[in-house]
């Protein structure tokens, strides 16, 4: 995307990096995590996204011209402005694959490059994985409660201006089906949607003939707004009518759209409306301030809402609006590295590391994934990474290596993953966890534990 | 900005041009509103925020061949395409200067063009309009409890990914005085600010290294993060050590930054020790989950923080995460035109109009908008947008108007606007309005009245 440069950063890593350029810092080895601390939405879970676009995004990661001017008034020096014309990310990246479910406090990803390189991208890396994780993730619970409903991303007005690219992409992977942002159509292959708004309405003398208007110019794709004036006095009987002289055209209306009133009610209504005129196959659209928990209400009242448009709730990720994600240094120059903290639960996971997910010999999941240094053997033993007396033993039993390398020499190493691919990648990893894991309330709290010579690793370095 | 093209849009506004397009749309004149329901943050105000980048993207507006060649395999047919390929914004613009304080229900912004042009635009409208202004305002609630203090966006990592861009311009907008956002520096002029994590410290064998080393680089803007290990026990002793150096050396050490724990005791100590070695210049910054609330409680607790770094719940405007701004259609084809609802307050405000903001002939507020016909004279009565018995007559009065043209055949009219002017605009317009609209509980609301021409224009159109 030419629209990220290197100057998408915060000011404290080219400060930083430019200390380190001037100790060597380009020679100097260093391994960050990517780890987040807490499930968004009080939930049990966490969708990652974004890896596709952040590997994009490092590929061609560089200093524009207008950068390097910016730079230079700001004091940079003229050697380190230099480097940074010459910039590339050369490192590698091991990640979890994107769409997969991860817990809070273990790896998810993890970089290895020279110091200053690794410190300048972490701000766009956090900016890109935080975001896109938290809105998969809401997309994902949406989805939950409504497995068989066509639902649709309507957030473009309300997101946060051009972070609605990326929401947009990470409701698919959440579980979307399609998006009405037509940019991120073009550039991710997300199927697009959209029919009409109130204005097209009004914008008739009255609403039979913008309805009219609209069928005419497309017959075999038409949904009508229905409650621009009143929705079962004049938008649903409008619609009959319309939906009667496409018939005798030979083409069939496609459905109705409610935007606004109590939609449990007015779905009922307008479904029987619909049905008493033979108009079964006509689907009805809601849209209008829904999100997990209205949308479980209108299915629990049995509202016939074949298709929902989802916004606000879903591309701002309320009400969390943020996923916790930090970016910390676990090794550099030979040794592993820790950051303290009076918060036990804040103390970092040093060395370069591998997670592992446990699952029986029947693949069931055991419901833990347990973290280990790198190059350790495998182990049959977890430790609780803040209360060391309590330990889980599991023999005979399989372990995925959860973190994979996707980038080398700062360049991918296999072909890019469509947006199709991940969301079903995505569906079958969340659909092998029990529902224990993935309810609203109190879920099930998924385990992680620490491999005794991490544990002894990250004591050592405590005191 | 080259990011956005004519795709930045809602597929269903697409939808509706082409329909427009073959119904002789280019020639239709509509006007459309601007406007919200809601003040953010259970406040009594908004400030109004990213009109400059909206000219700057309606001037450039079009439709690359990436675009045309998607709409093209979306269905889109040849004429229309081609009409696209042409498409340039030729419309009017009528504004609110940006910074200015404004209320909900009336309009903000009014855009009148030929329908198709006015339709298309509606979604990148909205999603730089209310996105920048919900940023504004909440950065405006964080200066109204820290008038003393710098206040600095480090949001960028968990902003909504490229949302990151807009939410550091409007922060300044509301009040900050610099960002952590390097490209948001270089774009809009923006004081950048940034100077350690803990990955630095944590780089070096020892945390005084640490210290030294960067005060090496930096001996004239040096600010020590203090808490990678202990701040009182470790992290302030250390700083006392490399203050003292750099005095011997001819500089001063500008700060320390607390970045967890107890914010209140730890500034207190940190600027206790500091003042017991004669350090009263080394200036004590905080971080860490801060909003206006947690701010306002840290500053009566007489907490000695000179400078505070605001991030997630700035950049992602937490809680509400959106304002509801929407666009309306008020008038087209030579008539005024509604959009009805069950919901009287959604009842919209038809015709052209303008807004005009009243002070008595001492210059000072008289607390109420009203709004009238665009072509209608001065008023001297306003009434209830809902309640039409009641009204406030108001003689002897000064009306500012508050809508201004701003482009013209899509060009603009004026000089764009830095953002210094705009930030010391709004905090101009902010300082008139008393305390009782700026409180954050219950603030007193300010009054919106209709003229009787517009309400009589509504009855009519209504019944």
């Amino acid at each position: 995307m030419n629209f990220i440069t290197g100057t998408y950063t915060d000011q404290y890593q080219l400060t930083m990096a430019q200390v380190y350029f001037h100790n060597n810092g380009a020679e100097q080895e260093a391994v960050f995590d990517y780890f987040f601390r807490k499930s968004p939405f009080k939930g049990g879970y966490t969708i990652f996204a974004g890896l596709e676009n952040l590997i994009d995004i490092l590929e061609d990661l560089s200093f524009s011209k207008k950068d390097i001017d910016f730079l230079k008034a700001q004091g940079f020096d003229q050697k380190f402005l230099q480097y940074l014309k010459d910039f590339k990310f050369t490192g590698k990246v091991y990640s979890v694959n994107e769409g997969d479910i991860v817990f809070p406090t273990r790896p998810v990803v993890r970089i290895e490059g020279n110091i200053i390189e690794a410190q300048i991208i972490e701000t766009l890396l956090l900016n890109i994985l935080n975001f896109q994780s938290l809105i998969a993730t809401k997309a994902s619970r949406i989805r939950l409660v409504a497995p068989n409903q066509t639902l649709l991303d309507f957030g473009m007005r309300r997101a946060h201006a051009l972070g609605s690219y990326h929401a947009s992409r990470a409701a698919i992977i959440g579980g979307f089906d399609a998006s009405s942002h037509v940019m991120a159509g073009r550039d991710f292959g997300i199927p697009v949607s959209g029919t009409m708004a109130h204005s097209f309405v009004q914008s008739y003398d009255d609403e039979l003939s913008a309805f009219r208007a609209f069928a005419k110019a497309r017959p075999d794709d038409c949904v009508l707004l229905v409650d621009t004036y009143d929705t079962l006095k004049s938008g649903v009987p409008n619609v009959i009518k319309v939906a009667k002289e496409m018939e005798a055209e030979g083409h069939k209306l496609n459905g109705v759209r409610l935007d606004s009133g109590d939609l449990a009610y007015l779905a009922k209504k307008s479904r029987k409306m619909l049905d008493q005129e033979g108009l079964e196959y006509v689907k009805i659209a809601a849209s209008n301030q829904l999100d997990e928990y209205v949308i479980k209400s209108l299915l629990e009242q049995e509202a016939p809402i074949d298709v929902m448009g989802i916004g606000t709730s879903l591309v701002t990720g309320k009400p969390d609006a943020a996923l916790d994600g930090v970016y910390k240094l676990a090794y550099t120059k030979g040794k592993a590295r820790i950051k303290l903290s009076e918060n036990k639960a804040k103390v970092t996971l040093p060395g370069k590391k591998q997670v592992y997910r446990l699952r029986d010999n029947q693949q069931h999941l055991i419901g833990a994934d347990v973290v280990t240094l790198e190059d350790e053997d495998l182990v049959n033993e977890m430790f609780h990474p803040f209360e060391a007396d309590k330990s889980l033993k599991f023999a005979d039993c399989h372990q995925e290596p959860l973190l994979k390398m996707v980038m080398k020499n700062g360049k991918r190493i296999n072909k890019a993953k469509s947006l199709t691919e991940i969301q079903k990648y995505s569906k079958e990893r969340l659909a092998e966890f029990p529902i224990e894991f993935k309810r609203f309330d109190n879920p099930h709290i998924y385990k992680i534990g620490l491999s005794k010579k991490l544990m002894d690793l990250r004591n050592r370095l405590i005191s």
